[in-house]
């Protein structure tokens, strides 16, 4: 089954929870309204979302209960998002400006608290403790790992460990626990929800190094920003780590470009075609296929049911996109 | 009973308290570890969980579970300073280097996100769904307040209703919530909640009227900052409202003075004068004291016990501080 016809399968459900979505936002306030609204019509896959409602059909699926679940888990995604441009100074997110470029630095990091506060929100919809603590350490987990980022900005010495632990935080946590959330809310056993909670894992990780890959290879256009980005802003990603240990020139060469007091500026076509020579971006696909497997692996345990089709094919096109 | 004795008589108590705050901001994280550590020892009164203890004794005390209720409010209070210090640009706060002053804006983002989230977190110690959601709404009437006060800032021509429910949001929310949420978590009936959250809602306003006297009237010693940060900063308080509203051409002077390109250049001295000579500071501290004689009446019509007293005396020194 294609991408698009298993959404097509889920398409009044996630209506449902877009509508949700909007209402959740709505605010007296003309500017948190307009911010918001804004980020919820620059869309997204709603990959979280949707997680939730293939989760869920491994237990007692209710769209009126799971709405409340994927509701927050979008917008503390989104609210992280906001907060993340602040941080990488992004005028551009799929090709549309960003609230900070939009408004101001001081305006996104509110819409963003605002965000999260309508994400708690909406979690108390549900009585059970564990839904709330499993939100809230994953919320402290994305915020550990967009500081851990900001530290490790420049540091081209980190270990590969320091990088997947922070990818495991920016993104991969967020999508185990829609998975596990899912499955919970839906009242599947334990390991059901343990074994959600790895496929989501391994996805994630998976998705976010081929997210890394294609800052490197992917067109201006495909990105809806330049490339090289992350590099430019001294994140220090997969490819480039891979590189920089196998050619210690490369890494000098880099740090002196980039460490200079207006990097914006720098041609970085050099380093890039370097970075890419070094086969830095082949071992990147084959980690991300790793976990890609992991994933598959955990479908494995799963009880056989027509979604656990979905779910893999969701995985397979999350974690070997193109662009 | 002078308000020393009543610190500490709750001594052990607000010990307690303190010793559950440091450890609910423990992080691997050295930078945000450092940074809520230098919050927390920034000290400030505590006078949210000092609410909380005194709003117990109206029901069953027992600070087993009240720890778990002042701690994510003296959070959400802190968290929001540190957010707030960004939109304000601010250097210092109690003659302290803020945050983002310290480090930087993005830092003082996560920090406060951090400590939003350890806030929701001890949350999760009560089950009653009722605390999260005055919890979750209490932080984002706060972070209206916020994007309030940016929206508001230089519009010299706003009314004292958007003042009035400004500082409501910014401040009066938070004290009216500890005091409610300790007679809650105390099983206080729920009048009693009703008035005590009446008396913090009003303690609260005569609190925030008089800081913003403060702002014009104290030295810069004593404001562990320069005075008149306020008006230069665009934000509009009361006293300024009422100097600007009885005299049209204070208005068009402050507005001069303060549209240029660099207001922390421009020289204050006359304006701030003008304020004090329009007979806006003794306008204002009228109000604090119309606010403070409400919170007397919400404290009539509690129990008649001896915390009563305290709180008497606790809204009279805050409300009239000088300091």
């Amino acid at each position: 089954m294609k991408l698009a016809e298993i959404y097509m399968q889920f398409q009044s459900d996630i209506t449902i929870i877009e509508k949700e979505l909007e209402a959740s936002v709505q605010s007296d306030n003309d500017i948190l309204q307009e911010a918001s609204l804004q980020l919820l019509k620059a869309g997204g896959k709603r990959i979280r979302p949707v997680f939730v409602l293939l989760a869920a059909r491994f237990g007692k699926y209710d769209i009126s209960e799971l709405k409340h679940i994927a509701v927050p888990l979008e917008l503390i995604h989104m609210g992280s998002l906001v907060h993340d441009d602040v941080i990488d100074d992004a005028e551009l997110r799929r090709g549309k400006k960003t609230i900070k470029s939009q408004w101001n630095n001081q305006i996104a990091m509110y819409t963003g608290d605002f965000i999260f506060g309508k994400a708690i929100e909406t979690t108390t919809f549900f009585d059970n403790p564990q839904i709330h603590q499993i939100l809230s350490n994953t919320m402290l987990e994305i915020c550990l790992g967009e500081i851990e980022q900001i530290r490790d900005q420049y540091n081209w010495g980190q270990n590969f460990r320091i990088y997947l632990r922070r990818i495991k935080r920016k993104t991969a946590l967020l999508i185990a626990v829609s998975c596990e959330l899912g499955a919970l809310a839906a009242n599947a056993d334990y390991k059901t929800q343990r074994n959600l909670y790895q496929f989501g894992y391994n996805v994630g990780m998976s998705f976010q190094i081929t997210d890394d890959v294609l800052d490197f290879v992917g067109t201006d256009e495909q990105l809806g920003k330049p490339a090289g980005g992350d590099l430019r802003q001294g994140n220090v990603t997969l490819p480039a780590l891979y590189a920089m240990h196998h050619d210690s020139e490369l890494k000098k060469r880099i740090m002196e470009l980039l460490e200079t007091k207006f990097p914006e500026n720098v041609d970085l076509t050099g380093v890039l075609s370097a970075i890419k020579d070094s086969g830095g971006i082949e071992y990147s696909l084959s980690i991300s296929d790793q976990y890609l497997q992991k994933a598959y692996e955990a479908l494995e345990k799963l009880p056989d049911i027509e979604e656990k089709t979905y779910l893999r094919e969701i995985a397979a096109y999350i974690g070997k996109r193109k662009f």
